[in-house]
C-alpha cells in the first residue's frame, strides 16, 4: 500500500456512519476528509472526530475535489440519489447501504455509474454484516443460482422469534421491540415487509443476472400472525418466519416474494433467531449454502461498508477499469410470475361453529379445487362451542386457494378464516 | 469480455478435475487446452472432452506457452510443488485445492509467487464450495477476526453424525462410509484429524494475518470416540463434533487445534451434519458469523476452483499487479500456545468398580488440582459390578487436567479413564 492516503468523504454519521468512521481509524491507508450530518450541533461523543471536517451541506461531500470514495449512508431516494449522481459526475466511486435507492432504481443507477466507469458497491445494504454481494459476484461467479430463501429484517425475526418464546401477542412484543430500540415508532417498513422486499429484489436481481422489478414482487407482513398461529405450528414441527423468497424457474421466470411462511424445524432457517439475518442459496455448481450472522448494527455494517472501500482502494491506482467483476453486467429483465400463478403448500388456521358437517365441507371444497390435505386437526376453543380447525395441504395452485378461502368466507359454520400461511417445502 | 478466451491448464481429472472441466464447458470466456493426467489410457465419459488435450506428462502443462492459468487438483507435496514452481517460473497464475502442500509449504510456496507477480487461489482448498477465502480478504478486510470454530472435514463429520443417529460404533460406520466411497480405504487422514489440521492451519493464517507453523497445531483423531460418549452427551445437551478451532488471544497468541468436543446443542456447529462443513468466525466489527455449505464433492468444490479461475481471468488484462487483495501480505509468525498451557472445560467417562468413596475420590482430585465441577453422574453398569461415571469441570488448566488423570488413573477402584473431550464454551 502506498504511503499516500485514499480520501474518503461519508454521507451521514448515524448508526453506521460512526461505526464506519470508528472503525477507519485504526488504518492508515485511508482518510476521512469530509463528513456531512443533518444537524451540526448534535453533541458526538466519537473518539478521534475533528468537528472540522462536519458539514450540514452534503454537497461539500461530494463536490470536494480531493475525496475519491462516496459512502451515502443516510437512505431513502432523495436527496440520496442527487448526491450520488453528483458524486459519480465528480468523478468518485460510491459505497452504499441505501436498499430502498438500489431496489427502485438501480437500473438507473448503475447505468449513471458505468457511463462514467465508475463503481457502486452496496454489501451494507443487504444482510448487514454477512459476506454476501461480493462472493456471488466474486467467487460464485460460476454458478447459476435459482433459489434463495432469506431472513433479511432483524426487526420483524426478532419480533417472531419473542412472540414465539414468550406466547405473547404481535401488540405486546412489537411495543417491547420499540422500548428496546429494534423497532421504530412507526414500524410499517419493517413489520409490513417493505424493508425485506427492499433487499430481496437487489440480491435476486444480482443472483440470478437478471432484473427484478420490485413492483412485481409480491409483499405481505407479519401483523397477522398470531401466537395460536405459533403454537400449532410448533406442535406440528415448524417456526413461523418472515422469509423473503426468490426462485427461477426452469423457463427462466422468477418468482420473487416476502410473507411469512412456516418452515420445518430440519430446516436452518428455522434456528435463526432474534436480529440475526440468514441467507441460503441453492446453484449449480455449489449446491446448497447458508450465509448467516449479524443483519443490522452500528458495527456490523460497517464491516461491509468498509470492506467495499477497500476493494476500491485496492485497485484505485491498479487500473483505469477497477474491480470488473463488481460491475452490474445485466441488461435483461426477468419474467416475473405474479403470486396468483405460483403453487404452494398452505397452512389454514379456520373458527367454526362445533357443528356438524363442518370438517367434511372443508374437505369438499378443497377436493372440489384439485387441493389434497396433507394434515387436519380440530381442537375445541374453551368457553364457548366453537373450534379451531388447522388444515396443512400439499402443493396446490395459489388461485385454486384463494377459491376455496372464498368459500369458507361464505359457509356460514365458519365464524372466520383467521390465517393462511405457505409452508416452506 | 474480450472476444479472446484466456486458456487454462488443469492438472488432475478427478473428482475435481471433472467438476471443474464441466462446469468451465458452459462459459466461452475461457478455454481449458491442456489436461495431465495419471493414466492416459483410463476411459473417461466427460461429454465435450477432447482427448487429445489429454497427457500423462503434466510438465507438458506447465511448460505451455499459451496458458495463463494452471489449476493444481493432484494434491500431495511433491510433485504438486515442483509442477507449480515451474508454472509459476512459466508466467503462469495458480488455482490449487492442495491443502497439504498450503499448510507445509505455504510460506515457501507465497514468497515464490510473489517473487514472480504471480498469485495463488486457493478457495477449494477449505470447506469446498463454501466461499471463505475470498470473502476473508476481500469483503471482511476491514476486521480484527480472532476465533474460529469450524468443521472442516466431511468424513469423519458423517461418521459421527451416524454413531449419533444410528448408536453405532466408530469401527461400524467407518466400514459402511468406506463402502459408500465417504471414506478412504486408509481412512489415516481424514479420522486422525490431518486433514482438519491441514485446513485450519491455513485459515488461521489468512485470518489472524500471521503465520501458523503446523508442527504447533494441536491434534488429536476421532477413533476414541464411543457410542457411549455420543448418548452421555447427547442426554447433557451436546453434540460431539471434529472441531477445528482457532483462537487468538488479547496478547496475539494463537492456539491452534484439531479435537473432538462436545459442542452445546443451542450452537449452530452442533446442527452441521453428514458432510456438510461450517465455519463460525468472530471479530470485529463484523461480530459472528457462520457459514456452511457442502465442504467436498465434484461440483461444489469445482465452484470455488472455477470461482478463483474467474477472478484471475478478471483482472488479466486490466493490470499488471493483479487481484492485491488476494495476495499474501504477512511476514510475521504467530507465537503459539502450547495445548499444556490452555484452560478447558471437560467431559471426563470413567469405568469404576462399585466400591465405597470413589466418587469422593474424584471430586477430591479435582478440588485438590482447582478443577471446580459443572456436573457429576454416576450409572450402573448392567451385568457386573462396575459403574461409570460422567464428569463435566468449569474452565480449568490443561495441565492439572492431566495431573488429574494421572491420580485416576493410579486409582486402584477406577477401572479405565473411557474418554476426555474437551467442551466448547
Amino acid at each position: 500500500m502506498e504511503n499516500k492516503k485514499i480520501k474518503i468523504g461519508l454521507i451521514g454519521l448515524g448508526t453506521v456512519g460512526s461505526g464506519v468512521f470508528k472503525t477507519l481509524q485504526s488504518f492508515n491507508n485511508v482518510e476521512i476528509v469530509k463528513i456531512a450530518v443533518r444537524n451540526k450541533n448534535k453533541k458526538r461523543n466519537i473518539e478521534g472526530l475533528d468537528e472540522k471536517i462536519i458539514t450540514d451541506n452534503p454537497y461539500e461531500v461530494v463536490n470536494d475535489p480531493e475525496i475519491q470514495i462516496v459512502a451515502e449512508l443516510v437512505g431513502g431516494v432523495e436527496p440520496a440519489f442527487d448526491l450520488i449522481k453528483t458524486a459519480i459526475k465528480n468523478d468518485k466511486h460510491i459505497v452504499t447501504a441505501n436498499k430502498e435507492l438500489l431496489a427502485k432504481y438501480g437500473e438507473e443507477l448503475f447505468n449513471f455509474a458505468e457511463e462514467h466507469n465508475k463503481v457502486v458497491l452496496y454489501e451494507a445494504a443487504i444482510a448487514g454484516g454477512i459476506p454476501l454481494i461480493m462472493p456471488i459476484k466474486t467467487i460464485l461467479a460460476g454458478n447459476k443460482i435459482n433459489k434463495i430463501k432469506a431472513i433479511l429484517n432483524g426487526t420483524t425475526n426478532y419480533i417472531l422469534t419473542k412472540m414465539d418464546v414468550q406466547n405473547a401477542s404481535y401488540n405486546q412484543v412489537l411495543k417491547e421491540a420499540q422500548e428496546l430500540g429494534y423497532a421504530e415508532t412507526d414500524p410499517t417498513g419493517d413489520v409490513e415487509g417493505f424493508d425485506a422486499a427492499y433487499k430481496i429484489t437487489t440480491l435476486a436481481t444480482i443472483a440470478f443476472g437478471k432484473r427484478i422489478k420490485i413492483e412485481n414482487v409480491y409483499r405481505e407482513g407479519i401483523t397477522k400472525v398470531s401466537p395460536e398461529d405459533m403454537k400449532t405450528a410448533n406442535e406440528m414441527g415448524y417456526k413461523i418466519k418472515l422469509i423473503a423468497s426468490a426462485e427461477l424457474n426452469k423457463d427462466g421466470k422468477a418468482d420473487v416474494r416476502v410473507h411469512p411462511m412456516l418452515v420445518g424445524k430440519s430446516k436452518t432457517l428455522a434456528h435463526i433467531d432474534y436480529v440475526t439475518n440468514a441467507v441460503s442459496l441453492s446453484g449449480h455448481p455449489v449446491g446448497d449454502i447458508t450465509l448467516s450472522g449479524p443483519g443490522a448494527g452500528e458495527f456490523p455494517t460497517a464491516s461491509s461498508v468498509v470492506g467495499d472501500i477497500f476493494a476500491i482502494v485496492s485497485e484505485l491506482d491498479k487500473s483505469d477499469y477497477i474491480l470488473p467483476m463488481m460491475r452490474c453486467t445485466h441488461e435483461e429483465n426477468a419474467e416475473m410470475i405474479d403470486i396468483s400463478d405460483t403453487e404452494n403448500k398452505y397452512y389454514i388456521s379456520i373458527t367454526a361453529n362445533n357443528s356438524m358437517g363442518v370438517i367434511g365441507r372443508i374437505g369438499k371444497a378443497c377436493e372440489d379445487n384439485n387441493i389434497s390435505l396433507a394434515s387436519i386437526m380440530q381442537k375445541e376453543v374453551e368457553g364457548n362451542s366453537s373450534a379451531r380447525i388447522t388444515v396443512i395441504t400439499e402443493l396446490c395452485k395459489e388461485k385454486n386457494m384463494q377459491k376455496v378461502i372464498d368459500i369458507f368466507n361464505n359457509d356460514p359454520a365458519i365464524t372466520e378464516v383467521n390465517s393462511l400461511i405457505r409452508v416452506q417445502l
